[in-house]
């Protein structure tokens, strides 16, 4: 049924590309899935296998009223615990729910996983499992990396990580709401019977590797604030302002000159902000001081992760190590407790990934 | 939008041609009026008329569990008259509702129509008007009879005969609703902005027409059982073993042979089941016994209906001289309070038409 659902968009679009109500654009987007479950659920009768479909509202999923983007506030497991107590599948609409006013809502990106990992959560299910069309997570993107495995097992704290990082099996969302009801979820093929990966709790991973991951993100560009005066309040001068513009900065690294007059402020923000995120700092020049700014978008984000960081020492200092002898520049460093991120010119992509895929014993035998 | 809901079915059918669940049929087939209304709902908006969509069960029309051709129960008018108070265009979802078991169901055939009566019914209405693809209800057929005239009023009663002929401007289910409440119905074109025809109680009619309007149906076939040896009893052997059948019989006539020994018995069923009736009657031949059987599709049936026969005399009198006069020979009659039908054969179809508008008063000026 791919396309389906962007055909509504566009109709909608077609109407009213920018004003339109977002509780009309749910009624019509969210029929989508509508005519999905209803096909899904005669499918499997004409397979002999009993079923029944029901929409968000018919499941019990109430949302708040943020139409387009609407969180899952509670899901009653009433009708569908009835339905699979009388043996039969429940087929319920992702992505949709009922807004308090009563009226149909979408929950936005990702919110086909969450559904199904909240209704896992209302219901007590042992797990959740999730067919998509890749069979698991891997140690690495398995189309840069020949020799990326399989992971049985990974904990919720490194999906996230590996997500926010641009490994996007599983949206965030329904990791993070995963994690908060300790619902185990497998990731699974469509199209192959075999088992996928197990997104658990650290307690469930008995002998954890070091590090479980290694992803990259090319969602990132780099602005370094040249020549700036080195004085108490400056990071708040460039900062303040791309705040106030919603813009989310990640990677910060100052630098300062030899004479401790000047620093040099490199950070990163998203590839789709950096234009904006240039017009306000030029627009704030004279307040912030500096000679000049200079934009780089041919960067790439590597990341190593993995729970075991939190317990061993010298993980950093061997990716740093390894990324050196490749000959490979750090431009700007950041960590999180089980994280370390690298900021490196996106030419050497393929090369550090499979450099670091080894350094950390994560090849294939 | 058309075609969509024939997509949806089309769908169903493709998974399942026969057996598929009616539960998840209307799942499936109710999302295309979802649709519409969102999108019309936008397209009101960009205009800037404030309006909202509400879906069968949003707008508290409940039903009985037959799903695919549900009745309407009971409507709530809270949602939709909010809605109006408000001082919005109210949206509603035809041709669906929620079943006593909170599935969605389709009304099956008029139930837009019947839909939009039962919803003016509940919110008590001055009228309801139901826009289509043609600008009102017409003295007889114009395609025929270029003399015909669009009527300004109708009474219920006139509306229901002329459907039940085959003047299918609006579903009987939905004027027989309408006239149970007392709905004041409008039926007028959607692409030209004039009055079409009021749809009323007769007592709304000041100086009604004696006829109102000539309607005809192709949709009977006769079928003549010859030589019957006339006894008691034999009419239940005729039509007892169709009634089992299902076969609904119209318009009877009985002759006696000469001698008073044997009759022929003429009616007419819809043509989908002479074969049938056939069928029937043949293996009860014995327990009949008749001759033969004649059948013939290639008849017409015309009706001339008018609540003023009530009280007017020579109205029956008129059509049958009218018919004779152009040489058309009458096959069969049958009347009711405000309706006399004759079954004529086809080719006379247009010929009888005219004649008749004419001798009724009823061409335009």
């Amino acid at each position: 049924m791919a396309g389906t659902t962007n055909q509504l968009v566009a109709w909608v679009h077609g109407l009213d590309a920018a004003g339109y109500d977002p509780a009309e654009y749910d009624q019509v987007v969210s029929s989508g899935e509508q005519v999905t479950i209803g096909l899904l659920a005669i499918a499997l009768q004409k397979l002999g296998v009993p079923a029944r479909s029901f929409l968000g509202w018919q499941a019990g999923v109430r949302t708040d009223a943020a139409h387009g983007k609407a969180r899952i506030v509670a899901i009653d497991p009433g009708p569908v615990m009835s339905c699979l107590e009388e043996g039969k599948v429940a087929v319920v609409a992702g992505f949709q729910g009922i807004g308090p006013d009563g009226r149909v809502t979408t929950l936005g990106r990702g919110g086909s996983d969450t559904s199904a990992v909240a209704l896992a959560a209302a219901l007590g299910a042992d797990r959740c499992d999730i067919y998509t069309d890749v069979d698991g997570v891997y140690t690495t993107d398995p189309r840069i990396v020949a020799k990326a495995r399989k992971l049985e097992r990974i904990t919720y704290e490194e999906m996230l990580e590996m997500a926010s990082v641009g490994a996007k099996v599983l949206e965030t969302r329904s990791v993070a709401l995963a994690m908060q009801h300790r619902v185990r979820v497998q990731v699974l093929s469509s199209f192959e019977d075999k088992p996928g990966t197990l997104v658990v709790d650290e307690d469930e991973i008995v002998e954890s590797q070091v590090v479980s991951g290694i992803a990259y993100s090319r969602n990132e560009a780099r602005i370094t604030v040249q020549q700036v005066r080195d004085r108490p309040g400056v990071a708040a001068a460039i900062f303040g302002p791309l705040a106030e513009a919603n813009i989310n900065v990640d990677m910060i690294v100052q630098s300062v000159s030899r004479d401790g007059q000047f620093a040099n402020i490199t950070f990163t923000v998203a590839k789709a902000d950096l234009a904006r995120a240039q017009a306000v700092l030029e627009r704030a020049k004279e307040r912030i001081g500096y000679e000049r700014l200079v934009t780089d978008s041919n960067v790439v984000k590597v990341s190593v992760i993995g729970v075991g960081m939190r317990s061993h020492a010298g993980i950093a200092h061997r990716m740093f190590q390894t990324l050196a002898d490749k000959g490979i520049n750090i431009q700007a460093i950041s960590t999180s407790e089980i994280k370390i991120s690298v900021l490196i010119a996106d030419e050497y992509t393929e090369l550090a990934l499979r450099a670091l895929h080894s350094a950390y014993g994560l090849d294939a035998p």
